[in-house]
């Protein structure tokens, strides 16, 4: 696949993150627009809710465009998603004869804010990554003992917490919450010292299903909408201190940073790659009738206050054990019900090599090895003030389908009790 | 305090479930009705939305009543929730001079249909009962080791699954999933074998909180809208082989039981207890500002296939070492954000004695000692055709404050793949 040139000029540039091949569906805002679903084209955003009232798009008989968030998109179901896309491609094109009564509909992408791109109905996270998921092995149990026994065999996750899932550009305050060091008698209450970032990709589920309800690996990859960066905050300390036996909680819940726009499978469909080979034979319902992995570069960067933007990590997404949709079999394997909305963490993705690793406990070895940066100051863990930002894309043949920054910066705790 | 009289006949016996001093909320339906807000009152229930519409009750400019959930009135706040709780008296007490044009609202209890009584926003499972946590750490890790090191100290608790919360009378589906047996290599796919109730109580956050706030434990207490019987259903062997490192998943996904009637906080005043005192003392966030937990009696019976009720343990919501004030404090301590329908489970609920066991697990010693039933018939686990019922009740002085039941019976695994 090449590039599809657009009469937006701006997206047919080679480094665009956002070129006609994208298409990816975000909500924003002007100073004279209320939140509404928009399409990311180039250094221009189309505007759905106008299109939608121009007549220029008609998905369904009730609006869908006119509200902050594509979950009324996603429930309308696949056929119509590809409708959407083609629609889009159509309109859009080069040689569009509707060009004239679409350009007024496009906003530049300087003048918005941009929002969170769905109501997150529940979030769940992964731990698929299997080079993470050995490195904090050997940190915490030693080399013999790195991967759980269930490792191999089941695609391991937990619940998150959805009303904390914010989209890139959101400020976070460090958390507090109980830590105990290792040699103190008893836990005490404060500010976070070990902060973390952990690098993933997000599945965003399009379609439902009814409790009780399982569905095949194939079936699972059409459910998927589309994906974005996905940053899960970790306070490495309160995790260590609560996690047992029950998993993170508190660690976990003061924040999930997203990017913003979503980048549909459609898009990403010329870059499937297969989750590695096998060491254990998976279940059969597992097992993927083809390739449902992508090949997306990926990297961590760190901004320190007032400072600049400094690369910690590159790896890619085709890093990961298990694939989004067999994660999502395994979700409702139990009769667990999905819904639109459902947003799945990958687990943090790090490569092999040093510098493919996708958190700071990886990157500075659990604060053993800390990290120097151009400045000449060190980071075992995220400092007061640094902004962390995720970026990624797939590189075609002269063009790439970006996701947009994923980035938050970290502010002081705030005092409790 | 005393039973207060109403018009309502029914709601005069010593021995309702729905005196005029408990007043909870549920959601109905009837034949000719949509599921709409109702009031329990004896063996009635009040057509709340009727009432709105008949102008006997104001509550918000808006209506709030004629829908299928009570989020609506749980985000009026607290002041609301009083001003609704006192016009209820006023309307239903024996003396009301209103009794003529509230009684044509009034709709049998026995021709309902009841219906989840609140949209849950996310659902939190906690592990704050000692006696439980002691029982089922002994099987697992021996009797030195029952206790992980944080219980004393922290409310442990795990996010669970919203999407499948079910209101009381919903069959559930024996769960498929990934099972190991001690002794095998490799784990299988398939029905679980040692399905298990939890009896805990389930707490419903009736304000907000924003990202990054955080709330004392008398400002929790506050914000509780009610309680509800909950029944966290737990898949034994699928929990046994997936839960290390990051906690319960599918093993708990499949569903969770609550009764049909929020209890409010207004209701249970009068039952207010303290928790039991601390082996170490809490770290000052948590400590409770006053009794925050309630006298509730609590029974698990089991029904199996065409057989009789039978008790299968009895105990009290003042077992718990947490109150749901200080879940919820916990909770909001890293910043996390709180949403009206956010549902608190409180934790598995067992007394000290052998027949206070508020899961199989515990009753049948991880079914090395098999409960005999009346029939002759014994249990370790759940069977399929059984129907398991939670109850509970607050007894005051010739009066007693009900939950109704929470009920569910276990029909076959459906096949898959």
């Amino acid at each position: 696949m090449t590039l599809m040139t657009s009469w937006v000029e701006s997206a047919n540039s080679a480094d665009t993150d956002f070129p006609l091949n994208n298409l990816p569906y975000g909500v924003f805002s002007t100073n004279a627009l209320e939140p509404r679903c928009g399409v990311a084209i180039g250094d221009q955003i189309l505007d759905m809710a106008a299109l939608e009232e121009a007549g220029l798009i008609e998905l369904s008989e009730e609006p869908v465009f006119d509200v902050p968030y594509w979950n009324d998109v996603m429930e309308l179901g696949v056929d119509a998603w590809e409708a959407l896309r083609a629609r889009l491609i159509e309109l859009l094109s080069a040689d569009a004869p509707e060009q004239a009564s679409v350009a007024p509909h496009l906003v530049p992408m300087a003048d918005v804010l941009l929002h969170m791109p769905m109501v997150v109905s529940e979030y769940t996270d992964f731990y698929a990554g299997k080079h993470h998921a050995t490195n904090v092995g050997t940190m915490f149990r030693g080399a013999e003992n790195a991967l759980p026994p269930n490792w191999l065999h089941i695609p391991i996750g937990y619940n998150g917490r959805a009303s904390t899932v914010v989209v890139s550009g959101t400020d976070i305050h460090r958390p507090n919450g109980q830590l105990k060091a290792p040699d103190a008698d008893t836990p005490s209450f404060g500010p976070c010292k070990r902060l973390d970032i952990e690098l993933e990709m997000g599945a965003i589920v399009g379609t439902s299903t009814d409790m009780g309800q399982t569905v095949s690996v194939a079936e699972a990859d059409e459910m998927i909408f589309g994906y974005v960066l996905l940053n899960d905050w970790s306070a490495r300390d309160i995790q260590a201190w609560e996690y047992q036996p029950l998993g993170p909680f508190q660690a976990k819940a003061f924040a999930t940073s997203i990017s913003p726009w979503i980048v549909t499978r459609a898009a990403l469909e010329p870059f499937r790659t297969s989750t590695p080979e096998r060491e254990k034979e998976l279940l059969p319902y597992l097992q993927e009738p083809g390739p449902m992995l992508y090949n997306i570069d990926l990297s961590v960067i760190i901004e320190p206050e007032g400072g600049k933007q400094e690369v910690l990590a590159r790896t890619n997404y085709n890093q990961m054990y298990y694939s989004a949709a067999q994660q999502l079999t395994h979700h409702a394997s139990s009769g667990c019900a999905m819904n639109a909305g459902d947003l799945l963490g990958s687990g943090t993705i790090s490569g092999p090599g040093k510098s493919e690793r996708g958190s700071l406990l990886e990157l500075s070895w659990g604060g053993k090895e800390p990290i120097t940066l151009a400045d000449g100051s060190t980071r075992s863990f995220i400092e007061d003030g640094d902004n962390m930002i995720l970026t990624g894309h797939a590189q075609g043949e002269g063009f790439r389908i970006g996701f947009g920054a994923c980035e938050g910066r970290i502010l002081p705790a705030k005092r409790f009790p």
